[in-house]
């Protein structure tokens, strides 16, 4: 497997496109994408587990009840949540959709970020729609992950290739993060596709068991979404015979899947609103997987830790802390933690008690653009993995006046 | 009932004094407090449900085991926790206390808060224990309330006068917040003391119940310490008949000792770190008060809103977005929320959907420091309270670089 370019059409068969429809104020910024797929696809999601649910998610819930969508049509600017009319406008932005490229709009998945509770004028994105429709190819990759950004600052985008009974697959994936993010079964919005032939009930299965391990392990500020959701279409142009249970195919499948969305974790973390750092937990010696992931998503969500990191301060005791009221079984006695980056590592607990370390050293480690929290519980060998970033000034900036 | 002066020393026989020993750096702050009852009183406390329990704490639990106390002694700048040593420095300040002020050790409960995972020299303690001695006073009980202040601005006490079959009862009571404050339990340091007589089993049926409602409603940032604890020391000198068992007398020692917990909540919300305002969220027409207290709490503990609440902005569907994710078992579709300040009332949104409000009265509303954000579920007649504050600049400041 190696890692390309293209993002989301690295894929065979898939074109993209991303333009200012106007539905932001802000003149510059992108606010509408489109993905299309030149033949129907398998396609799966997952969707946010807060009860207050976005329109688009319900609407796309219905639409992929049947496996297949062919386009992928999504607005910045807007959350279309809390909004008497929004399933209507939802199904009104899948039926512009399908017209302008030919399906129908029930293989249409929508998806819209941005404020709850304000109402969506369908205007800008009808008038939009024809440009939008006409800027598809496959360079649009990068239009369209730009116009799905919100606070994001960078543009998150990755691409494998890999191979299946011989022939070359590719999947590739985008990603906005930045608050809000505290993803329960999938994360802020990430779109992924791939050439790869693989039944729609096996595509469901793989990315389910995939999100467990990587989008529901990512915190920037425990705000889980109302608009939450991982989708993937895979197109079958690849050829590879179709996957339709488990098995070698299926494993390299999960690979692949597993490298495009742990690095879509890393860059939504790295890229949490107002975030300097991305860190990362990894809790080894768990008695079983659940504790190790309770463990590290606590640490992940200390706003003390974050605060810390965002200070290079090696202050371990909040590591502790958190460690403590995770509500994971853990026998705290045993517990070491280092914190790791590119500049060295350095010890700073062990056996649940400090050890004497130079705070220069620390300082130095700590000062760097990614670190590792590392916490050995001496518990068993289960292990897990957890994403966050740091608290900063800019995290209160941006949220403290978000609509103005 | 009325609320009077005297914090700690308003219920008769009741003395305390604080002193600066040298165990914080800082010149100027106070960082001892002592509290004497004349005779034995009758004790209850609870504690952190953190793992990590810091070293006095264990001590506590072990010398309360008989219901008993005559003294409490407490530090701040240093949190006795993940020390190798941390039991036998907490017994020994029990017993350097128990000798300056003529009671057994095992009658003293101790507590300590400030930074985990430093050893804690006893020198600067038992140097200052005879001035600590000779400075008990009824006037000390304000200087008690500094000793224990950490990253507080400023001293929190109250007090009230009260009635049990005819005998004149006082009860007072200070805290300690102001970060790692999300409380499952107790909260971070609350003394109370009062001169009812009371047996210790209902002491301690009082207090349980009573966190309940109060200090496990409070959150300032999340992170449960590993030192909360809340003690009451009932010393009996008010001659009311011995409360043994449930009744007037008993309801009536729980509204005083309800609203002494209520006062010092609002308090140590109020005076969270970096906060600018308290936020309050009443949430009512809940199916049970399970409901109403998990949405309340998710309302009070959302770094989003909180956030907006810094910024003044009226910015409710964090709100809902929160109530969604709370795992509280509510109606989304029937949702109604206000936002309530002494400059008056408005209405943002109602059947789980926005209507159209005016954000100057909302602004204005948001720019005082006391915000009340009224939720009504419509699902029920339960209620609940929680008690936070906003996110700001200020609090990553002081967590970014606390140690230093």
């Amino acid at each position: 497997m190696k890692i390309i370019t293209g993002g989301v059409c690295a894929a065979k068969g898939f074109t993209a496109s991303g333009i200012r429809c106007g539905i932001r104020k802000n003149q510059t910024k992108k606010d509408l994408a489109l993905i299309v797929s030149e033949v129907p696809a398998s396609a799966a999601a997952v969707y946010t587990t807060n009860l207050v649910k976005g329109a688009p998610l319900t609407v796309t819930k219905s639409h992929l009840a049947d496996g297949t969508a062919g386009a992928v049509i999504c607005n910045s600017g807007n959350a279309n949540t809390c909004n008497a009319d929004g399933i209507m406008i939802a199904e009104q932005m899948c039926e512009l959709t399908a017209q302008a490229v030919g399906i129908k709009a029930e293989d249409v998945v929508v998806a819209s970020t941005g404020v709850i509770g304000q109402p969506l004028d369908l205007t800008p994105i009808r008038e939009g729609m024809p440009a939008l429709a006409a800027g598809l190819s496959i360079a649009g990759a990068h239009e369209a992950a730009q116009a799905i950004m919100t606070t994001d600052t960078k543009c998150k985008e990755v691409a494998v290739e890999f191979e299946l009974d011989g022939k070359t697959c590719h999947m590739g994936g985008m990603a906005k993060g930045s608050g809000m993010i505290h993803p329960n079964m999938a994360t802020m919005l990430v779109f992924i596709t791939t050439d790869a032939c693989i039944a729609p009930a096996m595509l469901h299965k793989a990315l389910s068991t995939d999100v467990a391990d990587t989008f529901n392990m990512v915190s920037i500020d425990g705000d889980t979404s109302t608009n939450d959701m991982v989708t993937v279409l895979a197109n079958g142009m690849a050829g590879n015979a179709q996957i339709t249970g488990e098995g070698e195919a299926f494993s390299e499948f999960m690979k692949a899947l597993n490298t495009i969305t742990v690095q879509l974790c890393r860059m939504i973390a790295g890229d949490g609103e107002g975030a300097t750092k991305l860190l990362e937990c990894r809790v080894s010696g768990a008695k079983d997987t659940a504790a190790a992931k309770t463990a590290a998503k606590a640490v992940i969500c200390s706003s003390l830790t974050k605060a810390a990191m965002f200070g290079a301060d090696a202050n371990w005791g909040r590591v502790l802390c958190a460690l403590g009221y995770s509500g994971a079984d853990i026998d705290v006695t045993g517990v070491g933690v280092k914190f790791v980056s590119r500049a060295g590592e350095i010890t700073v607990c062990a056996g649940g008690s400090g050890v004497p370390f130079s705070e220069e050293k620390a300082k130095e480690i700590l000062l760097e653009d990614e670190i590792e929290i590392a916490v050995e519980l001496g518990d068993g060998d289960a292990s897990a993995t957890a994403w966050g970033c740091d608290l900063t000034y800019d995290y209160v900036k941006i949220n403290g006046d978000y609509r103005t």
